[in-house]
C-alpha cells in the first residue's frame, strides 16, 4: 500500500516525464544495422504569417535528445523496473563476452559493518534507508565480461568494425547534415542552413593559434565510417559499459558535438536514493549527455544500482569514493586489493567510465603546498594523503596496467582524473597542475596500448587568457585523447553563480576543442545541488556547448539558432518558446508582463508596446523597401557592396514611389 | 497621510539601501584636490585558525563602490530630495560656465498634448501617474552650460588640466595599486597580491592577435595624470553633465577596469516611476557602473528627472525615443527642430550620455533587407524608417556638427549608436553592420573635433569566433575610442537565459578591450526585467567584467579573488559569503543544506561530509609536509622543479618521520 506522502513524492518525483511542448519523439533507423533506431525530439512550428498576408510553411525543427525511454510519450515502464535493455542484443551478437556469476555484494558495498547493519538501516524510518533495487524480479542479471580480448568500441574499431552503436552515434551527430551535404550553394542560401563557417571550416586574422597545431576535423556529414575512425584514433571515446545495455550510445571527442555531463549523487549529509534518480532522469531531459554519480556516504551501490537500471547516458563514477567509505573515511588504509575489488563491483554493476586520479605523484604533492588552495579534487587528496601516509607511490599508478585490463573486459572507458586540477584563479596552470596533465599522456599511452577508450579531466579555475594553454598542453601531450573539464570558473568572486563563472570558461574550452564540459551549478562551493540547481547547470551548461559548436562551425549546428531567431522577428512568440532550451521558463517569463493569450500571437512585446517595436519598424522597412522594386533577390543578385554604391550615387532617388 | 499600502511599497523601494554584510562605507581623499572624497566598501575578515592553534589576522578588503551616498549609512537623505550636489563647487569653480533661465518644461515631455491632460494624469490613481520630483523645493535649478568653448573633460585634459573628477577617478581605479607598486617583489612573492600576467602585461603563444595590434596600456598605477593622458588621447571618456553635480566621477576606457551598464525604463506597457527609480538604485548597489534610462510612453521626462537627482552614476538615454513619443510614435514625423529641442532638454536635466544613431545612413538600409532578423535596435529602425519616408540621408547624420556643439556645451558624451547591430547570430559581423561601423569612426573624429567626448556602441548576437573581429575594427575604425557593446550574445537558442549566452560574449570583449558591457537580463527577448532580473544581470555582467580584468592582468584585479579562496580554503564561511559579489545569495545557497551556525564555523561543508572533505585533507598534507621538513619557503627557495626532482630521486626516503 501507497501512504499518501509517499504517492506524493512520487508525483514530485515524475516531473522528468512530463513531455516538453509542442515536441513529438521521433526514431530514424539505421540503414547497416536495422535494429538501430536513434531518437530525436521534434518540434513543430506554426506557419509565417507575413504582414501582406501570405502563410508559409515551417519546417518542425529536431533536435537531439538525451531523455532515452523517458521521453517517449509511448513508454510506459516504471523506475522501479527499469529500462530495456536496448544493446543487450547488440552485445551478445559479438560473441566475445560471457555471462558469469558475479562478485557477490556485500554489507560493506553500501557501508554497513554487517548483513544486520543493512537489515536494520533497510527497515528504518529514515529517507535515506536502503531500498534495493527491485527490478529484474526473476533474480539478478548476471554480469557480462570479455572472454578474451577487449570487447571495447576502441578495440572493434582499430579493427575496423563498425558497431550498431557506431552507426547510432554517426545518426545521431548527424542530424540535418545530410541534408545540407545534399543542398547546393544556391539552395543553401536563402535557407535555415545558411550559417557562419567557424574555426573548423575557415582561418581567419582571428583564429586562435591552437587551430592552427590542432586543426579541427569536422566533415560536412558524419558517416558511420567516420565515427568508427576517430574512436580509433583515440580522438573519440563511446563510453559504454556491456553491462550497462539500458545506455544509448553517444560519443565524446572534438569533431563531434560538444557534451556537458551533470553530477549527482547523496553525501553523508543529504540527500536520498529516489532524489538521486530523479535528478539523473531530469539532467537528462534537460539536456545532460553523461550524468556522474558521486555519492558518498551509505547506500552507494544501491543507489548506483537503481541510476544504471534507469539511465539511458554514461554514467561516470570516481571509484576512489566508494573505496574510502569502505575504509570508514581514512585515506591511508586504502589498499589495492581493496581498490581493484570496488573496480569489479563497479564494472559488473555497468558504470561507463571510472575517474581514477594515477596522476597524482608523490613528487607533485610538495608543489601544491605553497598554492592559494592546496589541493581541490577529493580523489586527488585521498591519492596525496595516502601517497605521504606510506612514503609509497600512488598505487593507482603502480597498478595502471592491471587496471586497464579490468576496463578492457567490460569497456569501461577511463577518465584519467586530475587531481592536482586548481581551485582558484591563484594556482591554474602552475607545476603541479601540468605535471600531474603530462603523466596523464603517459597513462592515456599505455591504456590505448591495452585496448582501452581513454579521455583527460581538466581544470578547474583558470583566468580567460590561460584556457587555450590548457588545451593546447593536452592535445599535445595526451596525443589528442579527448579532454573533459570542470569549467573552467574564469573568476573566483561570484560564490552563488559559479555555473555562470564556469559557463564563460567552458564555452570558450569547447571552443577551442574540449570534448565535454562538466557543469558547475549555482550551488558550487556551497552546498549540494537540489533539482533546480541541476537544471540551471545542464541548461547553462547546454548553451556553453552549443556556443561552441557555434564557433567551431559544427555543420548545421547554427540551423536551430536560425530557426529561433526567424520565429523571433515574426513574432511566431510559441515557436520562440517551443525553440528555446526552456520553453518552459521563456514562457513564464514571458507571461509575467504579458500574461494574455492574444499577446503571444501579437506583433509586439512588452519591451516596446505595440506603437514602439523596432521588429515591426524593421519588418516595414523591408515592405516598404520590396514595394520600391528593392527586393531581396536584386540585392544578393547585383551583390550588396555594388548595391550599397548605386544606393549611395542615386540618393533619395531610388526611393521615390512608382 | 500614507495609506498602509504605499508604506509597504515605499519599505520595499527602500531595499537597495540595506548595507551589505561586514561592511563600512570609508572615504579616500585626493591630495591635489583636498574635496576630492572617493567612497569605497571595506568588508571586514575574521581571523585565520589554523589547525595548529596559530591565529592570524587578515587585513579588510576594500572594493570599488558604484551605490553612492546610498551605500553610506550616515546618508539620511530621501529620494524626494535626492542626492546632495557633489559636483556643483568644482564645476563653478572652474569658471566656464553660466546659469540660465533653460527650456520652460512643456506637457510634451511628459507625453501629453495640453498641461489638462498633464494635470488629470497627476490626480490619476494608476500607478503610472505623473508626479513631480519634489526635490529642489526653492525652485527649480537653473541649468548651466558652456559660456564659450567646451566644458568637456576632454578640453581640460587636452589643455593639460587635472580636474576633481579625474583625480577621483584614479584614486577609484587605483585601489590596491599604490600598495603593490611600492612592494618589492620579495614581498609580493607570498603574498595575496600576487597574479598571473594578463594579457596587458606579457605575451604568449596563447595572447589573441588584436593585442599584437592594439597593445593594452595598463600601468602599476593610475595616476591623476594617467587619467588626464587617456581622456586627452580619446581612450577614455568621462561620463559627466555639468547639470548631474549628483554624480560620482567614473570612467570609461580600456587600459582602465572594465564597467558595466544596466538599462531601466518604464514603457507603455508596465512599470511606473517609483520602481524605475528604485531599480537604478538597486542596479547602483549591485555595481552597475552607469544606467541607461531607456524610458518610452508617458512621463519621460518626470521620470528622468528623479532618476537623475538620485543617481551617484552616469545617466544614459535615447533621446530620440522622447522625441518619437512627442510625434505620438510616427518615425516619419520625425524632425531635427523636435530632435535638437529634445536634445537640450534633455541635457539640461543632466544626462551625461547619449546614444545617437547617426551611423544609420540610408545605402545601409537594404543591405538588411535579407537579414535574418532585420533591424532590430529601436534607434536603428526608427532612423532607417524615417530615411525611407523621405528619401533622406538620416538627419541625425546631416546635422552632427550641430549635435556636437550642444554636447559640448553641457559636457553630455556621445554612445554613437550601433542601429544596424545583428540581432542573431545569422547576421553577425555583416556588411550593414560593418558599414555602420565605418561611419562611426568618421563620427568619432568629427566629434573629438569639436571637443567632445566619445565612446561606440558594438553588438549584439555575434558567435565567439568572430567576437575579437569586432573588437578589432572598432580599434581600427574608430581610432581606439572606447567600445561598448551589448553582450553579446553567443547563441540565440536560449531565451530565459541572456543574461548568461551575452555573459560568455561580454567577457571574451572585455578581455578583447571592450571598456563597458551593457548588461542584458534573463528577461532578454521576453519581457522587462523586474528588480531580481536587473540584480542578476549586474551581477552577472559584474562577474563578467571581473573576469575580463584577469584576463587582461589589470594589477590588483587578483586581490578579492585571492582573498576570496584563502577564506574558502580556510573555511572561513562568512568570509567567503561576503568577499562575493552576492552575499546574501551565496549564505541562502550554503544554509539551505546547513542551515546550523556552527556550520558555517566548521572545518567541512555539505558536499562532502566531516569525514571526506579535501579542503581538509589538503590542509592536512600541507601540515604533513611542514612536519617533515618540505617548508613552503624551502620549497620556494630552491625551486619548485629542483625540489620535485629530489623528491623523485629520493623517493620514499624524504617522507620518513624523524
Amino acid at each position: 500500500m501507497i501512504r499518501p506522502e509517499e504517492a506524493a513524492s512520487a508525483e514530485s518525483h515524475d516531473a522528468s516525464r512530463q513531455p516538453l511542448p509542442a515536441s513529438t519523439r521521433v526514431y530514424v533507423h539505421g540503414g547497416i544495422h536495422p535494429s538501430v533506431r536513434v531518437p530525436m525530439r521534434e518540434i513543430t512550428l506554426s506557419d509565417t504569417k507575413s504582414f501582406n498576408g501570405r502563410i508559409e510553411k515551417n519546417e518542425a525543427v529536431r533536435v537531439y535528445d538525451c531523455s532515452g525511454p523517458w521521453g517517449d510519450p509511448a513508454f510506459t515502464g516504471t523506475v522501479e523496473e527499469g529500462l530495456p535493455a536496448l544493446r543487450r542484443e547488440w552485445i551478445m551478437q559479438r560473441g566475445d563476452v560471457e555471462e558469469y556469476e558475479g562478485r557477490p555484494v556485500k554489507p560493506q558495498d553500501n557501508g554497513y559493518l554487517t548483513e544486520r547493519h543493512a537489515e536494520y538501516a533497510s527497515q528504518s524510518e529514515k529517507s535515506n534507508r536502503l531500498r534495493e533495487f527491485p527490478g529484474l524480479t526473476a533474480g539478478r542479471r548476471q554480469p557480462l565480461r570479455a572472454k578474451g580480448k577487449p570487447v571495447t568500441q576502441l578495440q572493434y574499431a582499430r579493427d575496423g568494425i563498425i558497431t550498431p552503436e557506431m552507426e547510432f552515434i554517426a545518426i545521431r551527430e548527424n542530424m540535418r547534415r545530410t541534408k545540407i551535404a545534399d543542398m547546393t550553394e544556391d539552395i543553401v542560401r536563402n535557407d535555415l542552413d545558411k550559417q557562419h563557417a567557424g574555426s573548423s571550416q575557415e582561418q581567419t586574422a582571428y583564429t586562435p593559434g591552437i587551430f592552427r597545431r590542432f586543426p579541427q576535423r569536422i566533415p560536412a556529414e558524419i558517416t558511420p565510417e567516420f565515427v568508427r575512425s576517430e574512436v580509433a584514433a583515440g580522438r573519440a571515446i563511446i563510453p559504454l559499459n556491456i553491462n550497462h545495455p539500458e545506455c544509448e550510445p553517444m560519443i565524446i571527442g572534438r569533431n563531434f558535438l560538444v557534451k556537458i555531463n551533470a553530477n549527482i549523487g547523496n553525501s553523508a549529509v543529504a540527500s536520498s536514493i529516489e532524489e538521486e534518480v530523479e535528478k539523473m532522469r531530469w539532467a537528462t531531459k534537460w539536456g545532460a549527455d553523461t550524468v556522474m554519480d558521486l555519492s558518498t556516504g551509505k547506500n552507494i551501490h544501491a543507489t548506483r544500482e537503481w541510476i544504471l537500471r534507469n539511465s539511458p547516458v554514461p554514467i561516470g563514477t570516481v571509484p576512489i569514493y566508494q573505496a574510502l567509505e569502505k575504509v570508514n573515511g581514512k585515506a591511508e588504509d586504502l589498499t589495492w586489493e581493496l581498490y581493484r575489488d570496488t573496480l569489479i563491483e563497479q564494472a559488473e554493476q555497468g558504470v561507463d567510465y571510472f575517474t581514477i586520479h594515477a596522476g597524482v605523484l608523490l613528487r607533485f604533492v610538495p608543489m601544491t603546498a605553497s598554492r592559494m588552495t592546496g589541493i581541490v579534487s577529493r580523489g586527488g587528496s585521498i591519492m596525496a594523503k595516502w601517497c605521504l601516509a606510506h612514503h609509497k607511490e600512488n598505487f593507482l599508478y603502480t597498478h595502471w596496467d592491471e587496471i586497464c585490463d579490468i576496463m578492457a573486459a567490460y569497456d569501461v572507458s577511463f577518465s584519467i582524473g586530475d587531481g592536482l586540477r586548481p581551485g582558484s584563479i591563484a594556482d591554474a596552470n602552475d607545476k603541479a597542475q601540468f605535471g600531474e596533465l603530462e603523466v596523464q599522456g603517459e597513462l592515456t599511452k599505455r591504456a590505448w596500448a591495452r585496448g582501452v577508450q581513454v579521455m583527460n579531466e581538466g581544470p578547474g579555475h583558470v583566468p580567460m587568457h590561460m584556457i587555450e594553454e590548457n588545451m593546447a598542453k593536452q592535445l599535445e601531450w595526451c596525443h589528442e585523447a579527448p579532454f573533459y573539464t570542470l569549467g573552467p570558473l574564469t573568476t573566483d568572486i561570484a560564490p552563488g553563480y559559479d555555473h555562470i563563472t564556469s559557463g564563460i570558461g567552458a564555452a570558450m574550452i569547447g571552443w577551442y576543442g574540449c570534448a565535454m564540459l562538466c557543469y558547475v551549478t549555482p550551488k558550487e562551493h556551497l552546498g549540494l545541488p537540489n533539482k533546480n540547481d541541476v537544471k540551471e547547470g545542464v541548461i547553462t551548461y547546454k548553451l556553453a556547448a552549443h556556443a561552441a559548436d557555434l564557433a567551431k562551425g559544427h555543420p548545421g549546428a547554427q540551423f536551430r539558432d536560425n530557426a529561433l531567431s526567424k520565429a523571433r522577428f515574426e513574432f511566431r512568440w510559441e515557436d520562440q518558446f517551443n525553440l528555446g532550451l526552456d520553453p518552459e521558463r521563456a514562457r513564464e517569463f514571458h507571461d509575467e508582463t504579458l500574461p494574455q493569450d492574444g499577446a503571444k500571437t501579437a506583433h509586439f512585446c512588452s519591451m516596446c508596446g505595440p506603437h514602439f517595436c523596432s521588429m515591426k519598424i524593421s519588418e516595414d522597412v523591408r515592405q516598404y523597401a520590396a514595394r520600391q522594386g528593392i527586393s531581396e533577390q536584386e540585392a544578393l543578385d547585383k551583390g550588396m557592396q555594388e548595391k550599397s554604391k548605386e544606393f549611395a550615387a542615386a540618393g533619395a532617388e531610388v526611393y521615390i514611389p512608382a
